[in-house]
């Protein structure tokens, strides 16, 4: 599996937009590691230039289909597109029926959309990384829109939507009575509602569902310059996709007028560092889960140490590791 | 709101079964800090006599009426029941409609029961480390069983449940197809399955499809030695609710007999050690927020450092600070 190329080299040619580079950078980043680890180093600086869209909706809401109809229209205007589906129902992930395979193979073949679906989630809550790992390697890449697409139920998948700078949730009609978004835990992150399959006689009801939870004030706009519009969308008779690329278009230029972005940016950069701390806390932890770590509780069970106090043991014991790990970073640069 | 006591004799005195102690030793727990911190490592050495039964099952299943008659039964055994309800729907949690709550009156006049419902979750994921200081305190204060009452939904409700000695899950008739145990992400972690409402003409059609799923392996239990029953109940009747303490107990000694509880008690004690250290780590992050942390924010934003870097640097100042509490510890008990 190991190509000739350093995760650095490899990452270098990612950022002139090569797509091998980019898919290869993209499965290493997905194994993760050290090595993985100096290639994203390289990729992160180079972050920063594309709009990052969180599309998120119950299995069944059509987001699949929204997407790549989305994705067809954005790239009408010129813009590069880059598409992470976390959403294993999603036929971007191959969970999909055969009509949607058909619908994607126009976006395959172009070379100016790049489609990855993230694998099931790691044993370490490391779905949540994986994918902003990929994000930022398709932004460095050259990718003007980045969409990551989520079922949004679970705590990894609403954290993923919550690191983007649009959210657009999915409703679609005859899923029920309930308030999908409500159901999906994502309604007061909505930054544009869409209820998809407009066509359907009853999709008049959920539109006016969420109407009236939008007057109720029910979702809290994360930018108090903007009103979050509910959108009726068709894949079916491509009804009002040109109509939500405009109005992600929009909401990107009022968070940046506003200087909401700003805000946006650093909510972000804090998520990752946490996320990212937490990670390193359970890697350091299943290292020594037989050896010191494994001392600690074998005192907890003796109750001869709070699970506080052995915390703070742990916290110890990563300070050390994370030495030694930089304290080897500077070896290899020496 | 603050006794004459101090928290570490709150807690000596909550280890006698003062039951104002121990409600006023719950409160401060609840509410969290250093000095509640100090009453509880009080409490934490006196810990792990009690038999932690997590009670999980989708809204409407039934589980508090079943809790109340269960707590009843147990208590006719002489032993003393302690119920936390984390569930915001319970009737113990003043969630109640009015028969339930009549219903519970048997519970509220019985000094050797003894129910506390926690508060909705802390902004720091607070949820599952108070609850779990509460099983505590009740633990040390003698009470032989202690129930916890969740939905079952959301992480921090699965972490609760996890951190139970037996798992009974409550499932409906008449609750829709879906096997509820799948919906609430609780089936792979039942030790014992409950259909409640046995008393209606379509229980048969859930007690059916559970051991459907029992047959097809898909519940691992988490000791070999144990077959997961699937028990049938009804709270008005009153059947099954003795067959259902039964498998409980029988449910422990299995555990202790095929040494599998000694497992189970070094996965709590991991969990909990791994819970504390992600409170300590997103305490220290607020803490510092607008400050040390701040900085790494902005570093992040300006593409300087990478969120993993940072996250080292967090870990290093988690590091210091926890350093400074050990030593301001000290200096008190000095």
């Amino acid at each position: 599996m190991r190509s000739k190329f350093s995760s650095p080299q490899l990452a270098q040619r990612a950022l002139t937009g090569d797509l091998p580079a980019v898919a290869r950078m993209l499965s290493r980043a997905e194994a993760g590691g050290q090595e993985a680890r100096a290639g994203l180093d390289v990729i992160f600086r180079h972050t920063g230039k594309a709009h990052i869209v969180g599309i998120t909706g119950v299995p069944g809401s059509g987001k699949s289909t929204l997407v790549s109809k989305l994705a067809q229209t954005i790239r009408a205007t010129g813009r590069k597109v880059g598409i992470i589906a976390v959403d294993p129902s999603s036929p971007f992930s191959g969970g999909s029926i055969l009509g949607d395979r058909i619908r994607m193979s126009d976006l395959v073949n172009d070379p100016g959309v790049f489609i990855r679906s993230m694998a099931t989630r790691g044993a370490l809550g490391g779905l949540a990384r994986g994918t902003l790992d990929a994000v930022d390697i398709l932004d460095a890449a050259g990718y003007a829109v980045v969409m990551i697409e989520t079922v949004g139920v679970g705590q990894d998948e609403v954290d993923v939507v919550r690191a983007s700078h649009t959210t657009v949730v999915v409703s679609a009609p005859g899923l029920g009575d309930d308030i999908q978004a409500i159901k999906a835990g994502v309604l007061e992150i909505a930054d544009i509602h869409v209820v998809s399959k407009c066509d359907r006689p009853d999709a008049n009801k959920t539109i006016a569902d969420l109407k009236t939870m939008m007057a109720m004030g029910l979702s809290l706009a994360r930018t108090s310059s903007w009103g979050v519009p509910v959108l009726a969308t068709s894949s079916f008779n491509d009804q009002g996709i040109v109509e939500l690329m405009d109005a992600i278009d929009a909401h990107r230029a009022a968070l940046e007028s506003s200087g909401a972005m700003e805000t946006r940016r650093r909510s972000i950069a804090e998520r990752r560092m946490l996320k990212a701390a937490e990670e390193i806390l359970r890697t350091v932890f299943e290292r020594h889960r037989t050896g010191k770590i494994g001392v600690l509780t074998d005192r907890i069970t003796a109750r001869d140490i709070t699970p506080h106090a052995a915390a703070k043991e742990l916290l110890h014991e990563i300070h050390l590791e994370t030495d030694k790990e930089l304290f080897n970073t500077m070896e290899t640069e020496g």
